[in-house]
């Protein structure tokens, strides 16, 4: 009766621990990873409809696309036109597979019109930590 | 002795769960988080002791800090003496705590020769998306 009582206490415990563990990854391993950088100037007059327009993209990329893995937007403080961006993605599949997505082409058609200027930054991960 | 089984594998099971749906977070909610972004030039003659420093600053930060969310960094592809942050704090206290702790203080006394420029860009979140 004891040893049953363990079990049933254990195994899911065990599990829990693994989890957390694997979880907690202080820094991330870089793998396969791919790291973009995005420099964008927002016409003024268009400011608020393109962060709708990103926000949208952003949402949706992270909850139907298992292989983005970050999609980081700020805009320059004082400058809310100026936007950056900081991409993860599992590997160049997944990236590949980001810029085929309805969404983003979708995205794309929306705000062709509302930027002025876009640099993309090709990386190499020097170490990717996070909690 | 059916019910009493129940509990022993129901309360570790409703913890995991409870554990995972708080760990998922699609996009993160953005709070008073501060991101910051800080470009860097070093010495191309020191570029891999400087990677090094860092790599040792970024590694004990996140596993000491609990306010430390993110320190990304990368180089520009083809250009291993451009390096670019992505830094995110909780909030304000811990991005000043950050600053006054020795391990950051440490990487900034080592580093001090190899960095030719450093440009800070404080940031207004527009959306933090990550998995």
């Amino acid at each position: 009766m004891k040893s049953n009582r363990l079990f049933y206490l254990g195994i899911p415990l065990i599990g829990f621990c693994v989890f957390a563990g694997l979880r907690r990854g202080s820094s991330e391993r870089v793998d396969n990873r791919i790291v973009r950088l995005a420099e964008l100037e927002i016409d003024p007059a268009q400011v608020d409809s393109y962060k709708a327009a990103l926000k949208e993209e952003i949402e949706t990329s992270i909850r139907v696309e298992p292989g983005v893995l970050t999609l980081y937007a700020v805009s320059i403080k004082g400058h809310p036109e100026k936007i950056r961006l900081f991409e993860t993605y599992r590997d160049n599949g997944a990236y590949q597979a980001h810029l085929q997505s309805a969404h983003f082409k979708k995205y794309k058609e929306r705000t062709a019109g509302m930027v002025k200027s876009l640099t993309l930054l090709e990386t190499e991960p020097v170490l990717l930590g996070s909690k």
